[in-house]
């Protein structure tokens, strides 16, 4: 499954089949408005040779797609119109919510057949997901060694290297030559994965010590042996977390690597396509994280997504009371001049800004392992210089700009000093928020703003007010 | 290139380099600071025997970090000590400052072996960044067939599949047997390029009709027909922008696909690693873009970072002094009731917050293609309604705490209605300015984090201290 099975720009297809390929995908490789109405009215009428005309132009990923824009009642009149490749296709690729709400649906027979098309990994994704009842059902109308291979990855922790290798792998002794090797392959085809890389070569107690990649055994001569032109492997351990499994293969450029067991031995393979998923993931997590947000999925009903953002809402509410007594304790102050009331908002906002902005850096730095134990005090350093130099820069531009309109030059100290306090401040708090969190084993992401936001907002109100009660008042 | 050639977890080295292994890189995968600095001190001393077996001890991938926590001194006596396969390598993996830096102490004849170690699409990158003087000498010490290459590729558009793609390809006949094929691999194995995964069938006029994947050539029988074994193939053309080669990759799950040139001829191929690059980039570009920063590098100085964040800071503040106008027309009802420039920095912030979950929701959305003209119209629809939701709940508990607070039901009132003006609006922009930007073919990402802020900030204090007049006074 991890490879094209038909394709949209698919050669060698009758030409009717190609004109309805264009229709259904738009230049940016979305699905048209039009395509989707097309299958919405096919359902509506129940002609069904127009269906399977319409889905048979897809790709199974564009009908997982096009089940993302239908309704969930288009979406169960659709589902026994697939074959179990599509719908083992479209299972992996589904969002979880819709996913649910098909895998409720389907035929325990007809889930079974199609979670046999899938390999091990999307296969136990798609067996975690099912209620109890269910699972034992699928599970029991499967052969006994499909069953057994997803109930032992199942059986490691998620999100680790575990649950996302393929059990599937290829090996072969080191005292193996290429031909022994290709003669091996030809003649026990059905026991091989449906596509592979590198041959593993290993030792009597099975531990990996090499690996040969199928373009090298395809042009080194018959008489060769494996272990003469193995490369060396970099292992991963089956608890490695998947973000670490995505760094080691961004950082080193692999293909695929073995898996192995805590006793060294190999028990799959981790292979580069599978880590896409990953990276795109953790990536999305991130945004989603700095943002206070989690993902409720394209198909969250308005109430998930209300539950998904409300927590962090309330928070940002709770702190920013606390940061407002700040001006609490300067309303004398303020009744004197209501200009401060005016201006103080824009200290806070622009500290805001410049915080979010070390934040986020600091964040990318730190998935990318550019920020390290080894640079930590220069980095933090620098940031400190760079807000000085931007609290500068900015305390200067606002000066003058409130010079020019309050014609009141202690006004303008006053806002200069503050807004240069704040994006020190600023610097400060988007820089060792992440970093205190990473330390702390958390994932720097997460609640890093909410502080970040805290701080300048308190900074910004209290400096400025601050230096106004000193300077002006 | 694409590939371990050494490495950390390497089996059958000799034990001795084994614990220099270990002590390198830390559970992390990151480098030890006690190893940065032996190679530190090994660099001082000029002790160029235990700085060969501390470098040896890394993977190039890790020499090239190394650099980024040396001294721009320490690295340019560190690049003698390297063969030209790392310093290949490393050229390839390095940040673009110490990139330049490098490239300007390196001889052009080591510089033109270096490059001819490396794949095409990354040799191509180095020599674009070499300065004109020095380009010229390079190529010209390059074999004449690796200049054109790296010319051809130079051609293509930064950012697209041209420049993406590594010109070596492995192409056969339609009317080829497997056996001939695999006879063609071992007698012209020189010819191949170092790893393939697929070979590209074409026709006549060199179009591809179709791959086959290396491992099905070894498991089928020598007399089968290519054409009898082919799979259907996405074909890239080469002007096509990389985010949306990332994009085909992901959704198809493919492993490589044949790049063709605007006749749908064969030029070269795009492999599943390229692409994990890609999408870290693109991540990292969204991240840093919602925060209104551009990367300026691991090792960028001070100057370049201030300048990577003045331009936001300066906008936004801009943009709050437009906002703030906003108070100056209330001036006198916030002489009045000072406490409603305690309250209204609330109901701004929450609304900002809330702006920026949605506009980060939208962002994510609209990369991996689940919003787009087929739903846009319901997820807007769907967003004002959660807009209105958390603006309800919000304004509901902070009515309370200003009741309890100032026992004033007109203030409590005030306060709940803004926030909910405010976080419906906030809703609003934030699905509504990425979209519209989307639509006008720029970036999503990119500016609309300052409009979002603007909005709520403005919508804040004119929703706030609007209805307190109407109400309140």
């Amino acid at each position: 499954m991890s490879r094209e099975t038909d394709d949209l720009a698919a050669v060698a297809e009758p030409p009717e089949d190609e004109d309805l390929e264009d229709l259904a995908l738009g230049e940016d490789y979305a699905l048209n408005p039009e395509f989707v109405s097309d299958v919405a009215d096919a359902l509506d009428r129940g002609d069904a040779d127009r269906l399977r005309e319409l889905i048979a132009a897809l790709h199974p990923a564009d009908v997982a797609d096009l089940m993302g824009f239908l309704s969930a009642d288009a979406r169960e009149e659709l589902i026994p119109h697939l074959d179990p490749e599509t719908l083992g296709w479209i299972l992996s690729e589904l969002d979880t919510e819709i996913r649910e709400e098909v895998l409720e649906h389907v035929p325990s027979a007809t889930l079974a057949k199609a979670i046999g098309e899938m390999e091990s990994d999307d296969a136990a994704d798609v067996v975690d997901d099912l209620e109890a009842d269910k699972r034992a059902q699928v599970l029991a109308a499967m052969p006994e060694t499909e069953r057994a291979a997803i109930e032992t990855t199942l059986a490691y922790q998620d999100e680790t290297a575990g649950r996302l290798m393929q059990r599937e792998v290829v090996a072969a002794p080191q005292f193996w030559t290429v031909g022994q090797a290709i003669d091996h392959f030809r003649k026990d085809g059905e026991e091989l994965p449906e596509l592979f890389f590198d041959i593993y070569v290993v030792d009597p107690a099975y531990k990996p010590v090499g690996a040969v990649p199928v373009s090298h055994l395809l042009r080194s001569g018959r008489q060769i042996l494996l272990a003469q032109i193995m490369e060396p492997v970099t292992e991963i351990t089956v608890d490695l977390d998947q973000e670490e499994v995505a760094y080691i293969f961004d950082k080193y450029r692999l293909i695929s690597a073995p898996v192995v067991d805590t006793a060294g031995r190999l028990v799959g393979q981790i292979t580069v396509d599978d880590i896409v998923g990953v990276i795109q993931e953790e990536g999305e997590e991130d945004i989603l994280a700095l943002a206070g947000v989690s993902d409720a999925g394209r198909d969250a009903g308005v109430w998930d997504i209300v539950r998904s953002r409300l927590p962090w809402l309330v928070l940002n509410l709770a702190t920013e009371a606390v940061a407002v007594q700040a001006i609490n304790a300067f309303q004398g102050e303020i009744a004197k001049l209501v200009t401060l009331a005016i201006l103080m908002p824009i200290v806070a906002s622009v500290g805001g800004t410049a915080g979010t902005q070390a934040l986020a850096v600091a964040v990318r730095a730190l998935a990318s392992r550019e920020l390290t134990a080894a640079n930590s005090v220069r980095i933090v350093g620098r940031e400190m210089i760079v807000g000085l130099m931007n609290g500068s820069v900015v305390g200067l531009v606002m000066s003058v700009a409130t010079y020019v309109l309050f014609h009141d030059l202690r006004l303008s100290l006053t806002i200069a000093l503050a807004l240069l306090v704040n994006l020190f401040v600023a610097a400060a708090a988007g820089i060792l928020a992440p970093l205190t969190l990473e330390r702390l084993g958390r994932d720097p992401a997460v609640s890093s703003s909410v502080f970040v936001t805290f701080v300048t907002d308190l900074m910004g109100f209290l400096s400025f007010l601050g230096l106004a009660s000193l300077i002006l008042l």
